[in-house]
C-alpha cells in the first residue's frame, strides 16, 4: 500500500493485539469481494464509458461529502449539487474540488476520511492529504487517471477484484442495463436486488401512477389485491432472470402487520383509491413486509429491512435539491413489537432469511442480537450508513456477537454509490473485524485457528452464504 | 486451571493492565461464592442425587444453548426439549449431545462458549474444544464423572467453594426441599427467595386459584385487600425461616403506583373478581411493587426488581414447549417515571434495599447510575441476562461507576439454573472486574491498594453485605 | 505535579498510545483556560474577598459530592446543607469534612474523586488521599491556605490561567457584580450568560410577578407578546453591554415550535393570564426557544440548549432543601422531531449557532451527530453533567466524531460551580481528548501532526470560536 494508508490502519495500539490482527488481516486482505447491498449504477458496467471529472465523480454525488461541508457553511451549490429547477449551481470540477480539499481537515476522524485516504493513495497513487496546496495537482492527476481505459468501471471491477456486485433496482426498473451487461459476454456478475418502495409505500411519489405501470408492465390487475401481489410475484421472478437474490426495504419504521386476506383486500382497496389515511397507509407498508416475507418463502429472494430513517428532514434543501441531500436522520426505532406479527407469521421458518438493518445502535444488545439469536429466520446486517465506520462496526460486534454469535450476521455490506471507495470501505470493515477478533484472541476468548477462519467468514463467506452469491 | 482456560482469560492486551489485573485477580479467584440470586433446584442439594446424563444436565434445560441451535435451524425436538403435549422428542443423550458438539463453532464470542470451556476444562478435566469428532469421547467422560459422589449436588457445592446459595421459590412453594436440607444435618447453606409473581399478577396462568391456595397456606382472607397482604407477611415470615433475604419481582415494566389504602382495596376487589380490564391489571402489579417495599421495610427482605423482559415473543413455540424456551425479547424499560410513586414512599429509607436490574443497557447511565447514585434505598444490580457476558460486565461498569460508585453495586449474581456452571460464571465475573479495575489503576485513576480492596468487595464483600447474607 | 496525579493520569495502558498521548498532552496543559458556560458567582470576582472553610467551599455546594454521600445513607442535615424553614444543620466545617474524608473510598472510580484529587494535591499541596485519620491535618492546611491572599477569587482566577469565564446568570439580574468587576479596573474577563428560565417557562416560581418585573426593568408592556419580546431584546442587549456572548436554557425537553405571529400572540395571552394548561405552558416553551433562536440571529448570542433533567425527583427533598439537591435525573430525550420546528426556521443560517447538550447519551450517534453534521446552525456540546467524565467524554468522542467531526463540537465546558475544581476540569477534558487522538493516531487514522492541531482546538480554539470569545 501507498503512503497515505499504514499497513496497520486501524489495529489496536497493544503489540500483543496487533500481532494477531496483522495476522489474522494478512490472510483475508487478499479475499475477493461480494458486495450483496448497494447503489451502483449498472449503467456504468452496461457501458463501461470512462468517469467523468475527479470532482462529479468523487464529490458531487456523495452525501457524506457534501453534508459535513454544508454543516460547516459550504453552500451546496457551491459544491455542485444541481437544484431541482435548474438554477445554476456550480459546474467547474477544479472549483469544486478545490473546496473539497482545502476543507480535508473537517473530516479528520470520520470514515469519510479513511476512505478518500485510502482511494486516493491505492486508486490514484496519491501519497499526500488533499489540501488548498495541492488541490490542483490531485485534480490533474485523478483526472488522467480517469482517462486512461484501465480506469473505466470494468476495469476496475476487475481491479477491485469484485466477485459479485448487487445493484439496487426499482420494482419499475425494466433492467435494460442489467440486460445489456448480461448480453454483453463480459464475465463480471452484476445482480439487481428488487426495491419496490415506489409501489409499496402509499406516500411514495406518483405511487398511483406506479401501480398503474406495474399493471401495465406485468400485465396484472393491480386494482385488485390478488392482482397486485401477483404483479410482485411477476417482477421478482423477472429480477431473479438477471440473478437477484434479494429484495429491500426502506420503510421509515420496522413495524409489520399479518391481516387476514380480506382485510389485506379491503384496505389495498383504500390505498389504492387514494382514500387511506394516515395510519391505514402506514399498515399497508406495514402489511407489504409481510407479504413480501411470505413471497420470500416461495421465490427464496433474502429480504433486507433497512428502517428508521427521517428522510429529507429539511424541508427547504428538499424544495431545492430533491431527496438525498443528507438531510437523513435516524430515529428511534423498535423493533420487538414490530416486527412480531412479520416473525408471528414467519419467524420459524428455516428457508426464510430475512436480514434486519438499524440505525439506531441501542437495539443491537436489547433487541437485535437477542431476536436474531433465537428466531430461525432473522440475520443482523452489518452496522449501517452512519455506523458503518470503525467505532461503529466495532460497536456493532461488541453489543451482538455476545448474544447472536457471530454466525447470525451477514458479512460487510459497502451499500455505496460511490464506485471509486468499495475496496476502502470492503478493507476496511476487513481490518476492524480482524482487530475485534484479535482482541478476543489476546484476551484468550477465541483460539486463534477459530479466528482465521471466522476472519474469512466475515470478510467472505458469511455474505455469500446469506444471500446466496 | 487445565488447558481450555488460559490464566490471563479476559485480562486486557496490554501488558500494563494485564499485569495489574492478573494481580488483583490472584487476590479474588479463591474467595468463596455468594450466589444470593439464582434458579438452582433445592431438590438437588435435599435428594443428593446424581446428576442425569450429559446432555440432560448441560444441554436441554439451557436456554442459551438450545437458542442459538435453534436460531440456526436445529429443531427444539432434536435437542430433547420436552412438548406440552407430550409429543415425542429426542431422548438419546449421546445424540443430543453431538448435536451440540458439532455445532460449538457457532458459541464463538459467545459467554456459553466459556461457560462451557470453564466447565468442561475445570470439572470434567476436558482440554479439547467439543466436535462432531470427540463428541462421542466427552460425553462418556462427563457421563463417568456424573456418576461418581464427588460429582453430587452436596459434593459440588462444596468443591465449588459455595458460601452461600439462593434458591428462587414461588409463593405457595411449602419450601419442602429446604425443610429437608435444613433437617438432614448438612452444613451447605441453600436459602429461599419469595418470588410471588403468580399471586401478584393478574395475568398469571391460574391466579385466582392461586389466591386461593395462598388464603388456605396461610388462613388469612385473601378475598378482601387486608387478609391478602396478610397472606404475604406470613408467607415472607415463612420463608424467612428457612433463612431468605430477598423478594424477586418479574414484572413486564418498572412501573410503581402507591395508592391511597382504600383505592389499593378497591383495585384489589376488582381484580380478585377477575373484572379487571388491563389498565387496572398493571396499576394493580405496580401497586404491588410499593407494597412489597412497605413490607420490606418491616422485615428487611431485600427487594429485586427484574423488569423488562417481553416473555414468549413467539406464540407458536409458546404453545408447543412452553414458557422460557428462548423466546424472551429484552424491551426498552423506563425507570425514572416507572419508579418513582415507589421512591415517593419509601425511596428515602436508609434501611431499604431495592435492588434493580435491567435488560436495556442504555439505562445505566442515563437513569440507574443516577438513580442509585442519590436515593439510599437504590442499588444496582449486575449486568442481567443477555448482559451477564464479558463486554455486558465491562459496558456495565463503564456506564455506571462513574456516578454510582462501586459501593451502590452489589456484586455479582450467576442467575443461573445450570449448576455446573456456577464457578465459570463467577470467575468471569471476578475476572473482568479485575480487568476493569486494571484499567482504573493503569490509567491512573485509582491506586492499587484500592482496587485490592475494591475486587474483593466486588468478588464477595458487597453480595453478602446487600443481601445480607 | 504534586503526589495524588500521576502524569500519565488518563492515559491508555498500552505504550505506543500511552507516548502519543503524553507528548500531545505536553502541548496543551499550558494553555489558557476559556470557560464558556459555568456557575460561578460574580460576587466571588467582585468582592474578592477569601473563600469560606473548606467544607463551605468544597462540601455543602457541590451536589456531586453530597448526592452521593446521601446515597449511602448520610443525611444532608449532617452535611450542612441547609434546609428551607432553617431548621437547624451541622454548621462545623470540620465535623463535615471529616464526614466526607471518612467516606472518600465511596467516590473511587467517580470524577469526583478526580477533580478532588487533583485540586488537593496542585491547589493545596495536599499529596496523600483524605481519610478519617488525616480529615483533621487536611482541614487545618486547606483551611490556612484559603486564609492568605494568594487564594481569593482574583489570584486564583490568575493562578488558574483563565482567560474568560462566563457565568450564568438570571434574565432580571441587575448584574450588579459584574458592573462591579467592569469598574473595578482588574484585568480579568467575567462575562455572564442569558438565561432567562424565569420568565420563559410558565411553571417556574412566580412567573407572572417574574414578568411583571421585566416590564419594570425594561420599559417594556409584557402584557403583549410584541412588548414581551422587545422585553428580551433589551435584556440581551443589557447582557451584551457586559460582554455575554450566549443565552442558555434548561427545558426538560428539546420542544420547538414555530407558531404564526397572531398564534403566538394569543398563546402568550393565555399564558400571561394563567389560564394556560400544561400542553399549552409546554408549546409555550417550545416557542421560546425558536424566538430566542430568531433573536440570536439579529444579536450574535449563541444559544444554549440544555434539555432532559427530570428536576427535584424526590418531593421530600425538594420541600425540605429546595432545588438544586441531587435529585435531577436525566430523562431519554428526543432531538429529531423535537427540534424540527426550529430547524425549519433557521436551522439552514450559516451565521446562528445553536449549542446542543445532552443527558441522553443515546442521541450521540443516532440523532446529535447526523443533525450536527449537517445543519450548519448546529454544534455539539461537550459529555453534560454525568457525563462529564472520562467514560462519558471518550462516549461522546466514540459515538459523535465519525458522523459529526470535531469541527462541529466546541470544546470543553466546565458548567461548575465549584471554583477551585476549574483546573482539574479542563485538566482532565484535555488529557482524555488528547488519550482520544492519540489512540487515532496509534490506530493510524490520523497524523499526529493533525492530532497536535486538533488537540489545541479541543483544549482552547474551538470553545473561543463557537462562543465568539
Amino acid at each position: 500500500m501507498a503512503g497515505l494508508i499504514d499497513p496497520d490502519l486501524l489495529f489496536p495500539g497493544d503489540e500483543r493485539t496487533r500481532a494477531v490482527a496483522r495476522n489474522l488481516y494478512t490472510e483475508v486482505k487478499g479475499l475477493p469481494i461480494v458486495s450483496p447491498h448497494g447503489h451502483t449504477e449498472p449503467r456504468w458496467y452496461a457501458l463501461d464509458e470512462p468517469f467523468p471529472d475527479p470532482a462529479q465523480l468523487l464529490i458531487v454525488p456523495d452525501h457524506y461529502v457534501f453534508r459535513m461541508l454544508f454543516s460547516q457553511g459550504v453552500r451546496l451549490e457551491d459544491l455542485g449539487v444541481p437544484t431541482l429547477d435548474g438554477s445554476p449551481v456550480e459546474t467547474d470540477g477544479r472549483t469544486i474540488w478545490r473546496r473539497f480539499c482545502e476543507n480535508y481537515h473537517l473530516f479528520r476522524g470520520t470514515p469519510t476520511r479513511l476512505w478518500f485516504d485510502y482511494t486516493l493513495s491505492n486508486l490514484f497513487g496519491v501519497d499526500e492529504l488533499p489540501s488548498a496546496g495541492n488541490s490542483d495537482r490531485l485534480y490533474d492527476r485523478i483526472g488522467e487517471c480517469l482517462a486512461r481505459p484501465d480506469y473505466r468501471p470494468r476495469a476496475l471491477y476487475e481491479r477491485f477484484n469484485i466477485e459479485v456486485i448487487s445493484t439496487t433496482d426499482g420494482a419499475l426498473d425494466p433492467l435494460a442495463w442489467h440486460a445489456k451487461i448480461r448480453d454483453s459476454g463480459w464475465k463480471g456478475r452484476v445482480v439487481p436486488a428488487y426495491r419496490p418502495d415506489a409501489v409499496v409505500d402509499p406516500d411514495f411519489e406518483g405511487f398511483s401512477a406506479n401501480l398503474d405501470r406495474l399493471g401495465e408492465i406485468t400485465g396484472a390487475d393491480t386494482g385488485s389485491w390478488s392482482g397486485y401481489l401477483d404483479a410482485h410475484r411477476a417482477r421478482r421472478a423477472y429480477f431473479k432472470e438477471f440473478g437477484a437474490t434479494s429484495s429491500d426495504h426502506g420503510h421509515a419504521t420496522a413495524d409489520t402487520a399479518n391481516l387476514a386476506k380480506a382485510e389485506a383486500a379491503a384496505l389495498f382497496d383504500k390505498v389504492r383509491s387514494g382514500k387511506a389515511d394516515a395510519s391505514e397507509r402506514r399498515l399497508f407498508r406495514a402489511q407489504m413486509l409481510t407479504e413480501m416475507a411470505k413471497m420470500s418463502l416461495d421465490d427464496g429472494l433474502v429480504l433486507q429491512i433497512h428502517p428508521g430513517s427521517f428522510r429529507n428532514h429539511a424541508p427547504a434543501v428538499m424544495a431545492k435539491f430533491g431527496r438525498d441531500k443528507g438531510f437523513d436522520i435516524p430515529t428511534r426505532t423498535d423493533y420487538v413489537t414490530a416486527l412480531k406479527p412479520l416473525l408471528d407469521a414467519v419467524g420459524l421458518e428455516r428457508d426464510l432469511t430475512v436480514i434486519l438493518f438499524t440505525l439506531d445502535e441501542t437495539s443491537y444488545a436489547r433487541e437485535l442480537a437477542p431476536l436474531a439469536g433465537v428466531y430461525p429466520a432473522l440475520k443482523l446486517g452489518p452496522a449501517w450508513w452512519f455506523h458503518d465506520s470503525p467505532e461503529g462496526m466495532r460497536r456493532f460486534r461488541e453489543m451482538t456477537t455476545e448474544t447472536a454469535g457471530f454466525y447470525n450476521t451477514v458479512g460487510f455490506n459497502d451499500d455505496t454509490r460511490a464506485f471509486p471507495s468499495i475496496p476502502a470501505r470492503h478493507d476496511i470493515a476487513r481490518r476492524v473485524d480482524c482487530a475485534f477478533l484479535a482482541r478476543l484472541v489476546a484476551e484468550h476468548r477465541l483460539r486463534e485457528d477459530e479466528a482465521y477462519e471466522l476472519a474469512r467468514e466475515l470478510a467472505y463467506g458469511l455474505a455469500k452464504k446469506a444471500y446466496k452469491l
